[in-house]
C-alpha cells in the first residue's frame, strides 16, 4: 500500500523522481482525497493549521520537514504526544537573510532611509550621511547559522561584531560573544542591534520596554527573527518617542501587518513584508535537506539532518 | 605680505595651526575683503563661479586644490591659459562611493525597492526576489580608484565584476576589463551597469538612446560619476517603456534635480540626492592630501599629489 507525504507546496518532476528512487513506497502529494488517505499520510513537508486528522489518536503521521528554520508557529506539543519527528530548513536562508541585514545597515549608514522620505515628496535633502560601516558598533543577537553568516560578511567587510548566545560561549567570526543575561546590561554600547533569535517562550517579548530605554539613542534596530520576540507597542513607542533613532523590520506579531498598525505611519522605519530570508533556486536546496532525511527515515525511520528538539524549539 | 589661501569652506583650527606650521607666510581666508586681497590670492581650496578676478590677466593664482575628485565643472581651460596648477581629492570618496553602490545593488537584489514603495502604500507585497549578489553579472564602466574598491568589495563579497576602461588595460580585482570602444557592443550580458567615469568630452552622453537599448530589459543601471555622462531623455523614455528594469541614479545632468524632471513620478528609479560621495572625519582626509601638496608647493612651487592633467580633465 502507498503511504503518502503530504506536501504544502507541489515540486518539480526531478525531485519526484528522486523521491521515488529512495522511497519507492512513498507518493508525495499535495491534497488528501479521501478519510482513508489521511490515515496514510506518513511524512508532512510544511504545515497546515487545517491538518487536525493528523495529530488524532489514529494518527500515522511520523515525521514533519519544515520549509522554514523556525518552527515556532507549528504544534510543537502534539508533535511530542504523538511522538512525530520534526525536522527544519535551517541553513537554507542564511545567506539571502545576512544579505538582507547587511543591506539595512548599509542604507541606514548612507542616508538612503532619508533618500527615499526625499524622493517621495520630490525633495533634494542633502547632507543626510551617518558613518562608515567598519567603524559601527553591531550587536548581532543569536550566534546559529545565519548569525554565523552574517557576522562572516561583516568581518570581510572590516567590522567586529560582537555575537550574543544562551551562555556567552565564543563563536567563530564574532569579535566576542556574551551571554543573553547581560543584554540589557549592554546594549547601550551599540549602534545596530539585530534580533535572528528563534522563538521560544523564552524570547517572547525579549524586546520590550525596558530594553529599548537601555539602547542607545542614536541606535537602529533590526528584526529578521520573529516578530513575537519584541513586544511591538513598547518598540512603536520607543520610535515615536526618538528612544531609539531607527528600525528596520522584516518580521511582525501579527503578519501581514495589519493596515490599522502605528508601524506604517512612522518616517523612522523601515518596513519589509517577510523577504529576508527567500533565496532563489529554494527547491533545490531544500531538497538537499528532505532527500538526506528521507534516506534514514526509510532505512530506519530516523532523521539525520536539522532535527529539532521539540522541547527547545529549536 | 602675507599671501591668501582661499577656500569655500572653513577648517578646523588643529588644521589651521598645520597649515602655519608648513607655510608661515600664507593665511587662509574664506572671504576676501578688498580689491587688493584679491592680488594676493596664491591658492584656492575648492572653487566659485564668482571668483572671476582670479582669472583675470593680472591674477597671483598659482594653484586650485579641488575638494571633489571630479574637475568637470571647473574653468580647466583658463586654468590652463593662466598656468594654474589644480589639484583634485581623489582617494577620499572611494570607499564612500563604493559602499553607496553596494547598497544600491544589494536594495534591487533583496527587493527592497518594492517593499520600499509598498511600505508607502501600507501594503504588503510578498514575492519580490531577485538574485544572489555572488551570481550578478556587473559591469564597472571606470577602473580608477573608486571602481577598484568597489571591485575588491564585490570580489569580497563572492561576486566576479568586469571592469571597462580606456584601453581594456588589466587592473586587479576586476575578473577582466574590456575597452571603452567595446561598451555597447558587450552591455547586452550585465545584470548591473555601474557609470564611475569623470566627465570629459568623450564620456558626455555616454549612455544615450543606442545604449538603453542595447542594456538587457531585466538590468539596472547605476550612476555615481556624474550626470551629464547619461542622455537624462534617452535614460527617461528607457525607464518608462521598460527598456532596462531600473535606474540607481545619485548625479544628474541638473542638480538639485528639478522638481518639473519626470524622473520623480517613475516607480523603478532610486533618486539619491548626489551622496554617495559622503564621508565622515572629510577634513582630516582632505587635509592630508592638501597639506602634502602645500609643503611642496611652498618649497618649488610644484603639487605631488593627485595633479590633474588639465586636456584630459581628470
Amino acid at each position: 500500500m502507498t503511504k503518502f507525504i503530504l506536501s504544502t507546496r507541489p515540486f518539480k518532476t526531478e525531485h519526484l523522481d528522486k523521491i521515488k528512487e529512495i522511497a519507492p513506497q512513498y507518493q508525495l502529494i499535495t491534497k488528501v482525497r479521501s478519510a482513508e488517505d489521511w490515515q496514510n499520510v506518513k511524512i508532512t513537508i510544511g504545515w497546515q493549521n487545517e491538518w487536525t486528522q493528523l495529530l488524532s489518536k489514529q494518527t500515522s503521521l511520523r515525521w514533519v520537514q519544515s520549509i522554514s528554520a523556525g518552527v515556532d508557529y507549528l504544534p510543537l506539543q502534539e508533535f511530542k504526544t504523538h511522538k512525530i519527528l520534526l525536522t527544519n530548513a535551517k541553513g537554507i536562508h542564511k545567506e539571502a537573510i545576512s544579505e538582507h541585514v547587511l543591506t539595512t545597515i548599509l542604507m541606514r549608514l548612507r542616508g538612503f532611509n532619508e533618500a527615499i522620505i526625499g524622493q517621495r515628496h520630490k525633495k533634494w535633502t542633502h547632507n543626510i550621511f551617518y558613518g562608515k560601516l567598519e567603524e559601527q558598533k553591531i550587536l548581532i543577537v543569536g550566534t546559529g547559522q545565519i548569525g554565523q553568516e552574517l557576522a562572516k560578511t561583516l568581518k570581510l567587510l572590516g567590522n567586529q561584531p560582537v555575537g550574543v548566545n544562551t551562555t556567552g560561549h565564543k563563536v567563530e567570526n564574532f569579535e566576542k560573544t556574551v551571554a543573553i543575561s547581560k543584554l540589557k546590561t549592554i546594549v547601550d554600547q551599540f549602534d545596530f542591534v539585530i534580533n535572528i533569535l528563534p522563538l521560544t517562550d523564552e524570547t517572547y517579548h525579549l524586546y520590550d520596554a525596558d530594553f529599548f530605554n537601555a539602547m542607545n539613542q542614536t541606535a537602529t534596530f533590526i528584526n529578521v527573527g520573529r516578530g513575537a520576540s519584541v513586544d511591538t507597542t513598547a518598540l512603536t513607542s520607543a520610535l515615536q518617542r526618538r528612544l531609539i533613532a531607527y528600525a528596520a523590520l522584516d518580521v511582525f506579531e501579527e503578519e501581514p501587518l495589519p493596515l490599522s498598525s502605528p508601524l506604517w505611519d512612522l518616517d523612522n522605519i523601515l518596513i519589509t513584508p517577510h523577504i529576508a530570508g527567500m533565496v532563489p533556486h529554494f527547491q533545490d536546496k531544500f531538497m538537499t535537506i528532505f532527500l538526506q532525511n528521507l534516506a534514514s527515515f526509510v532505512t530506519n525511520q530516523t532523521v539525520t539532518k536539522n532535527h529539532v528538539d521539540l522541547t527547545k524549539g529549536y
